[in-house]
């Protein structure tokens, strides 16, 4: 049975379902192939409107989903409720990606000479996958599960989600699937569109359903290892899209440390403690310059940690995890710098700064510990701090604090880090993915399964899209965003022979933005 | 010893290399490793000028090359005339693609509020990958083996490119390396830019090794199957993109029967017998109706195959592999209904139409068999089309003949058939894979591996990209097409605060094509 249970307290609230039996994995995964053709055949306006639609079935219902939420996951009402406007938020900006329609990629030869003969009439457009599995994240039971980024991208794709819903906040994730069922329905939207999977070998068989185009996995790197291999041993392997683990390291300069001793300090102290440390965008690795800046700075990150409180992670699995990664870390030669307040219930785990020797950066030390933790790391000259560089292995985001003039100096630090993340920070803290055009959260090996792809953005879609050339196709069988004079709902930037070109009235854009 | 061997002799001509060892290909892949940061630096105006130099430098050993070519591949010095010219082409059309930068999907955001608090500003380009091995094909010595569409598109993304020759023609592989070499060098390539292995053991090396980040793969299913579970178990799993097989289908409506019954029939005999049926986009499967119309198309390809000359394919493995596949399909009950004309020399094979009941569509009928082979099947309604269709595995290409009058009678036809493939063809034959910006070369699998990417066309240069985003990162450390005001040469389109944005003056297209 997988229930739902109380974060804080660890005692059982409720029996939300059974673990979903292989025929009900056959089942669903069949509906949502059913589903497929009248999804896409809703166009890009139709899935457009669903997905304002969802937004709005979730908004409804926001008390009881902030409160189901806060219940299974312990994050507080405040942050949840800023989650599901991001949520809301997301959905409503992929209606926008859908309207602009540049993310189908149109492009059209006509027929002409060329040197090698004469070429066909060429058109491009892009087609959904078809049914997409998505194993949501634990720490964001909003915007990286149900309802998140890949239910989101996949559907304005045209393709039916199939949700492994994650043991951790199985009632929220109920709760929001009942919110995207009605929005799919009041936007006319087929059965299927979007439905629920429990239990892990639910989860397994969907990976391996013949039904299934791809998958979006959002979790730990040997969960998501697994689902990978079982991916890529089907018959018919296909893509999977897994946001695994990532150790994210923040560089502090000497100029930095020295003008932004305490700022610099508090910020990365609130930013590895948000959200009790569950980001995976969470700055796990901190270097210092030796030195009285640096050491003022240790200083203030200590006395910061040192008076924050613990708090309650999202599961006593979770918490227990975290225990057994800051003993590694121990083990590994890190000592402990500071700890926060005494925890309070039984799955609440202090905050802790460690510090470990440049010369133990090996093993776990380089390995992501989920939750509050960072580990400081000093070093010497710029040389030295390149050499530390050289020894992390990729992660969704690096960080560096430096003043202005040290740019010069800190350049090669900056392109050693761009080799290996995804998003490159200055002077600021990671925790924060917004949802923009710009955004990728994504990074080679292991922070993602692919280093191709963003889990965050509107580049997310493309994930789920299929390239469909037709060659010399009458009009009438051609998708509209094809045809040669389309209607206007259907007009979206195309490379014409070549050639870039713009609808005359280009689609507004919406620009903002949310953490995660 | 890799050996160059006469195609239609079946005698070795010349000792080119012995396998490469572990320790070269080692050394090899650390060369790729250590150009990697110099070719990215080269940017893209540096990349276009080196693509350039390299098809001047194919160019200049014109006659080596097609003399080598021809007789390692027999497929004729006018066929590998057009493929070099093709193969040049396909360079230089990576330069317009570099030049005209949209591949980057620039994106810029600038700060400001949003509804989840204020977002920093974000600055997305894309970066390559890293070295990058390539596995030629056999059956085109020139455009897709080492100086192929693979290469030419890793070399454009920045990417250094390790090249595992293909057993059946060294010779040539030698000889256009060295052009390549050449034209790297004219331009101020890194030494390391591209390089060659040798041998199986060689290549499965390649793809296991750590330096290695992506594969670009030509061939057969199982070949590239196990290849790509390579790629898949490492250590750090990189995207393997692969071209395997595809059964093409070919369908006959009545009225195109009735309408064009010999334009059809000598239109599919020379698209199916084209370079002796060795084309990854060759018609394998055709639909004909049943009925006077289709009889007289059958009987009309029966005649032209008969009179069809045998010719002698690539290797003798290839010829007895052909050989093999024929008997396959003749134990599945598929049946003789023309033979072209005697083989001559060892290798040679004639070029076969068979015939298989609807009820046969099953196993080896449903599987390529690369070579000069047809399998016609008869259908009596739509219906009985559609049933049909529905029993294909996915292909790189689809193609209906239909007259004008059917166009409404045949839209699910071709919608069920666009569901398989990554090109649909109306009134042609697939047997051309134009090089142009709407080319998709592509497919589900078994036709790929990774059913987003083509490996034709600009859009082949995204396979090996890597999108970084930039968070606040100061101008004098940005890539230049991420600044605020580029200068001209890095003008390129952008999506700013979600509009997207031309410069001034669009760079030329050019809008040619070629065939495979």
């Amino acid at each position: 049975m997988i229930r739902s249970v109380d974060a804080r307290t660890g005692t059982v609230v409720d029996d939300v379902a059974p673990p979903s039996t292989p025929e009900q994995v056959d089942e669903v995964a069949g509906a949502a192939a059913a589903a497929a053709p009248a999804l896409e055949r809703l166009g890009r306006p139709g899935r457009a409107t669903m997905l304002e639609a969802m937004a709005d079935a979730l908004e409804e219902r926001r008390d009881q989903i902030v409160a189901t939420a806060d219940r299974e996951s312990a994050l507080g009402t405040t942050r949840l409720g800023g989650e599901l406007t991001r949520t809301c938020f997301q959905l409503r900006f992929f209606a926008d990606v859908l309207r602009d329609g540049a993310y189908l990629e149109v492009a059209i030869d006509h027929a002409g000479p060329t040197p090698m003969g004469p070429r066909p009439d060429l058109r491009r457009t892009s087609r959904p996958l078809g049914p997409v599995a998505v194993f949501g994240a634990s720490n964001f039971p909003l915007a990286f599960s149900v309802p998140g980024g890949d239910t989101a991208s996949a559907l304005a794709a045209g393709c039916p989600v199939v949700s492994k819903v994650h043991d951790a906040h199985p009632a929220t994730a109920l709760a929001c699937a009942h919110a995207l069922v009605a929005g799919a329905a009041a936007a006319g939207a087929p059965a299927g569109t979007v439905a629920l999977v429990f239990g892990e070998v639910a989860g397994r068989a969907l990976v391996t359903h013949e039904a299934i185009r791809a998958v979006g996995f959002t979790g730990s790197t040997s969960g998501g290892r697994a689902l990978a291999d079982l991916a890529a041993r089907r018959p018919s392997p296909i893509p999977f899209y897994g946001e695994l683990g990532a150790l994210n390291v923040l560089v502090v300069s000497p100029g930095a440390a020295r003008a932004r001793t305490f700022e610099i300090a508090d910020g990365l102290a609130g930013s590895f403690t948000l959200g009790v440390g569950q980001f995976c965008t969470k700055p796990g690795l901190v270097f210092l310059p030796t030195g009285p800046d640096g050491d003022a700075l240790a200083l203030r990150l200590e006395a910061t940690v040192n008076a924050t409180a613990g708090a309650a992670m999202l599961t006593s699995g979770i918490a227990a995890a975290f225990a057994a990664g800051v003993e590694r870390l121990e083990a590994a030669g890190a000592r402990v710098l500071a700890r926060g307040g005494a925890a309070d219930g039984p799955t609440s785990q202090p905050p802790l700064l460690l510090a470990a020797e440049a010369t133990s950066l090996v093993g776990p030390v380089l390995e992501e510990c989920f939750g509050p933790v960072a580990v400081v790391v000093r070093y010497g000259a710029l040389d030295e701090l390149r050499t530390l560089v050289a020894r992390l292995s990729p992660a969704l985001t690096a960080t560096v604090h430096g003043e202005a003039d040290e740019v010069d100096l800190l350049a090669p630090v900056l392109d050693d880090l761009a080799q290996r993340v995804g998003r490159l920070t200055w002077n600021g803290f990671p925790t924060g993915v917004a949802v923009t055009w710009a955004m990728h959260h994504g990074g080679p090996w292991p922070a993602t399964t692919n280093p191709l792809h963003t889990s965050v953005g509107a580049a997310a879609i493309r994930r789920f899209l299929r390239p469909v050339a037709y060659q010399d196709v009458p009009q009438s069988l051609l998708p509209p965003e094809l045809l040669d004079s389309p209607p206007p709902e259907h007009l979206v930037p195309r490379r014409i022979d070549g050639v870039l070109v713009l609808p005359d009235a280009p689609a507004g854009a919406r620009e903002e933005a949310g953490d995660v």
